[in-house]
């Protein structure tokens, strides 16, 4: 009789698609899926789609639903990760409060859940199979429509009173910069995320800038990732656009190393993924300058995130296969 | 026969004066002592210097030096605390770098001996007996001539790869702000530090702007100090440069606590205890409103610290006493 391969069944949960993966004890994905998420965000209803998902996951990978041993979920949520209470998640649960997800899950999966903060899962998949791995001082940032941080000391979250550390998107980089969505001004995230950038750029555009960004797109479809096409292209408003978004990130990081010195700090999410050629180099360099005589001591290496989409769901399936064997088994 | 009290002896070392201090198990100060550093830097000169007026203090409170179980040195220093090796520590070392002063300590003094970051020291001694204790995340700022911090996840402190976290006084705060010592710009401690407090107020009378300040001091001898007691006074040139530094602070604090959601900051240091009335309460409202609508679920308590120049001798005394036992008996 062949030996059964356990698993345990994850998904990482956005705003408007879900990825799931089923990972064995030694993190290797063995099934990848995703689909759309549709427009109800009703609890009950998201829940038994995941978990119908993925246990049609598991048929197509062949494997029974009994070599499940546990389920997780990652996604941008205010939660007490201890309890499995989703405290505020507008993305994935729109206007639904205080909603026992875990239990949902679980009840669902009929098998034991866990839920964790997307930035803080990714940081644990990195640390476990990725630029993380054996770093003990650990922090992951991901840039993409919103910047988000997880830190990791010797391995363990650094989370917070309430579940809330590495809003890094939030701190402050001009105390006159344009208004976030937050409320407040000059926030890393409506300086450098992907659609400030892309703000810049159409500002300019709309200024009656010479640029090629104009031959690319609608002034209007103007994405980061068409800036950082231009950019490639050689295209001046272009630069410009790329060069103040390292600058604002320059002086992120900076401030993030000085309070932390992390050992490493692994970039990844959209922005950093369509533009790692035009961003990492240079940023490396603002890095260098703006930690000054610091840098040389503190030595953190600022790199590009390893795993991709699969970091997520990497560190919900080593939660999930660290959980107490009494638990998961 | 009376029992003995056991005691540890603890310095925090400056860079003009040193306190000393004898703490028991409970954390009780038996006796403290501080002396004036002289102009000589050398390391084993220093230590000496040291031992002899720790061993002084024992006599003086009627301790023979065989109750003395450990001995425990704060400073500003760049170290590993692990091998009690100071790479550097300008005040109080001057030029002298790779210090292996834990060993220098230990064979002076005859008993096992450690170092901390006074920074970290503090943040500790807070934890133990002051607005720290019971608090999962703590954070310690220390506003004086310089602004750093330490950080505390669940007692323990969070170092960084190269023990240089904590550096929230170079956190750049405003891009286009002034030059600091460290020859970067707009770091928090070139806005809101004492000296940076001092000069802004210089700067107005210099400008010739009609104020309080000049009947206080020469513009030269204008310190924090003075602006604050102007401010008391209710002039408005003082009243502007505290409110100018609150804001700076505001910023810096609100940064940190997107980073770290801490459930506890304490605010020491000279600055702090010498304007605590004009500073805390419009330092809550900003912090407050730069944390928008985070506030309600970060719900970080800003607080004053509550020991004083005790922080970091009773952070170090918790230190010693921690020790294994097989070391420290």
């Amino acid at each position: 009789m062949a030996e059964i391969t356990r698993c345990v069944a994850c998904c990482d949960v956005g705003g408007t698609k879900a990825l799931l993966g089923l990972v064995d004890e030694e993190g290797h994905v063995l099934a990848r899926d995703r689909y759309l998420l549709g427009p109800a965000r009703e609890p009950q209803q998201m829940v038994d789609e995941l978990v119908s998902h993925l246990r049609g996951l598991a048929v197509r990978a062949g494997l029974a639903w009994e070599a499940i041993v546990g389920v997780g979920c990652s996604a941008a949520v205010m939660a007490d990760v201890e309890k499995g209470i989703i405290f505020s998640a507008p993305n994935m649960l729109g206007p639904h409060r205080n909603v026992p997800f875990t239990n949902l899950l679980q009840d669902a999966a009929g098998r034991p859940a866990l839920i964790e903060m997307d930035a803080y899962a990714a940081a644990l998949g990195e640390a476990w199979k990725g630029v993380g791995a054996g770093v003990d001082y650990f922090v992951y940032v991901i840039i993409g429509t919103g910047i988000g941080a997880g830190i990791l000391m010797q391995g363990q979250v650094f989370r917070g009173w309430r579940g809330t550390a590495g809003e890094f998107g939030h701190t402050t980089i001009d105390p006159n910069g344009p208004r976030c969505n937050c409320g407040r001004y000059g926030c890393l995230e409506a300086l450098a995320a992907g659609p400030a950038i892309a703000l810049r750029a159409q500002g300019a555009i709309l200024q009656g800038r010479k640029t090629a960004l104009t031959a690319l797109a609608d002034v209007g479809d103007v994405t980061a990732e068409v800036v950082f096409e231009a950019a490639r292209q050689g295209d001046p408003v272009a630069r410009e656009v790329v060069q103040q978004t390292v600058e604002y990130l320059g002086i992120g990081l900076s401030n993030l190393i000085h309070l932390l010195n992390p050992r490493v700090i692994a970039l990844g999410g959209g922005v950093v993924h369509g533009g790692s050629d035009l961003l990492l180099e240079p940023l490396r360099y603002e890095v260098a300058r703006r930690c000054g005589s610091w840098v040389d001591v503190q030595g953190t290496h600022v790199v590009a995130a390893m795993l991709g989409e699969d970091a997520s769901l990497l560190g919900i399936a080593r939660l999930v296969w660290n959980q107490p064997t009494g638990r998961f088994q």
